[in-house]
């Protein structure tokens, strides 16, 4: 506790783009996020106070980090379950705990528990061998090979036409590919208590499987199929005992929901939640870990695109800085707000995001578009 | 310039609720806003990790820290012009600069200049002896006095029965005590390029001198009316050279609109556009001071209402920790938007500030005096 303001210390593990993010919402709360993050070059590293700077992994580190910390949470799922077990024993408060956050880690767990479940899923099976590769495919190529664990944003993902495309010496799962219109994405929040806060559900748009678009509410989605997703959401929060953020995503087959993946923390796919909820992501899951009663989820604006900012493509005008690029945006696109997470710029790479909102989704998206294309690329024409 | 990011950095002297907030605003543009703060228990210094300690009347210390920053910027008006001019004899870029500043830090210059460009304000005059007093009042006591420099908040102003009421040792204005319906502000942003952008115009309720409440837009306030202090804002811009926020606080008579004071930095008065505006202040002033294109100043809702949250007041629940005022406030308004500025609670002490919106002044007004109240008193009713 900060025994000057008689308030909460939460820390966060890992320093990337969710803790900077966190930290804007933590100052809100009369907090300062504490940060363990990998270098002091990391995002949240560069604007958050109190940082140490530590490995994840190192469970020194980790434990020494708790102890100036009421909760701890994560800026992404890849702490080792078994020191989060050694940081409870040594009575840290962590949230989300370890028998909850494996599942997040653990694409296999993931599925066996929620097939244990009758969550809807995609067929799946681990496998080992080519044998198992193709005795899963059943001729049906191509095929989903997924790593069990450590992959993120299209990292640890492939899809292979015969048994001699998956990767060797990674545990694997196989995934049927399934013909799918869209991807959805439901993201909740949950607190110790029991309440949970669930999220309008959006359209995901993704290129070479990444993010690049988020579309909120997800166009044309029925209200009945809008609510299914959204129950289906707090049902895992709720019997996987998740506290703060779950990301569920989700693919829309036309007939079906069928949970992809999960994640337990704040998401890219509720980045538009700060301007565009009346509660931000980030704030709702400090709320949630701090078991606070959760905020409103409700939209400020009948439509709000979220596109992500990917770093140093070659375009026309490459040599220009990312801070004439800034001007242009905001001349070309005054209302649009901009989130830049203090990276340097490598191609490809997530650099900031920009949220347009309005009442016409079609134009909502095209001064999304323009903006994350200004800051991108330097320019208005693809 | 930050050469990992090829971004600006902005230093901004004084390191209290302002310079806090400005930080947020400084990390969605890609930054981390550099701070010159009193002392490290400052509300900024808890949460900028690039934080110096020095005073801000000390100019080696404003040297120092001005090597750092590509433009310097401030959270108070107390930097004496003196150091500001040595600043940029010494390179540095320093906006607003000490030919505007001086209107914002001496009443009495201030009040000169806008009696020179025919901007209206009550009747004044310089006073030094008790004759001098006598002499302005003219039988029609109470007068309003006010120290030349150095009041914020109501402190360094006096409203006096006759002429033994003035402090001794100090520099005094005297003013008519103007019988007027409410007071308004008017907040505008200029660019070195010389754009402005100019928020609605909003009320501002004051207790005891100090501003307990804001509300935008200003209720009733006709369409003329508003355009009017819009207008007059800009002017005394434009005509003062001012670089970054310009709030003007204004005196409605029924019949006139009278200049009162002006402060050149974000404004109490404006910490509604945070949630309320699609450009916040400090976005705004950060934009303003870099001289990139400004931001839309339109609401993001028909009605929005900030209450300052003070610090300590005697209440049935005066015991009742910060942290569980908080629960309570959430659980009662789970839409209204809290900003705790990582204060130790003291008797009258602003400590933070709620923001409510929606369609419906008098529901919003309500839920943001209720919020507020559940911050300082720990209770529902008065």
């Amino acid at each position: 506790m900060d025994t000057r303001t008689g308030l909460p210390v939460v820390g966060m593990v890992g320093g990337g783009q969710l803790a900077r993010m966190t930290h804007q919402a933590a100052i809100a709360l009369g907090q300062s996020l504490k940060v363990l993050a990998a270098a002091d070059t990391d995002g949240a590293a560069r604007v958050a106070t109190d940082t140490e700077i530590g490995s994840h992994t190192d469970l020194d580190a980790l434990l020494a980090f708790a102890r100036g910390c009421d909760v701890v949470t994560f800026d992404h799922e890849h702490v080792p379950t078994e020191h989060i077990r050694e940081l409870v024993k040594a009575g840290a408060v962590v949230r989300p705990g370890a028998d909850a956050l494996i599942f997040a880690q653990d694409k296999r767990a993931m599925r066996e528990r929620l097939t244990a479940s009758d969550v809807p899923i995609p067929r799946w099976a681990p496998v080992r061998t080519k044998e198992d590769l193709t005795g899963f495919a059943h001729g049906n190529w191509p095929i989903v090979v997924k790593a069990e664990r450590g992959g993120y944003d299209g990292r640890g993902v492939w899809i292979i036409d015969g048994p001699d495309g998956a990767p060797d010496g990674v545990d694997l799962i196989a995934e049927e590919r399934v013909p799918l219109l869209r991807e959805l994405a439901a993201v909740v929040a949950r607190s110790p208590f029991g309440q949970v806060a669930v999220y309008p559900v959006v359209e995901t748009v993704q290129r070479d499987g990444i993010c690049v678009e988020v579309l909120a509410p997800a166009p044309g989605l029925d209200g009945d199929r809008a609510v299914q997703a959204q129950d289906l959401a707090i049902r895992i929060a709720t019997e996987l005992d998740v506290v703060g953020l779950l990301a569920v995503e989700l693919f829309d087959t036309g007939t079906d929901l069928l949970v992809n993946e999960l994640a337990m923390r704040p998401h890219n796919s509720a980045h538009w939640t700060i301007e565009g909820a009346r509660t931000s992501q980030f704030e709702q899951h400090l709320r949630a870990v701090l078991d606070y009663p959760m905020g409103d989820t409700s939209m400020t604006a009948p439509a709000v695109v979220m596109a992500n900012v990917l770093g140093g493509r070659p375009a026309q005008n490459a040599d220009m800085s990312l801070d004439e690029r800034l001007h242009h945006m905001f001349a070309a696109e005054p209302a649009v707000k901009v989130h830049l997470y203090g990276k340097e710029v490598r191609p490809g790479r997530k650099i900031g995001h920009v949220t347009a909102l309005g009442d016409d989704l079609e134009k909502v998206r095209a001064s999304a578009a323009r903006a994350a294309r200004w800051l991108s690329e330097g320019g208005e024409e693809r």
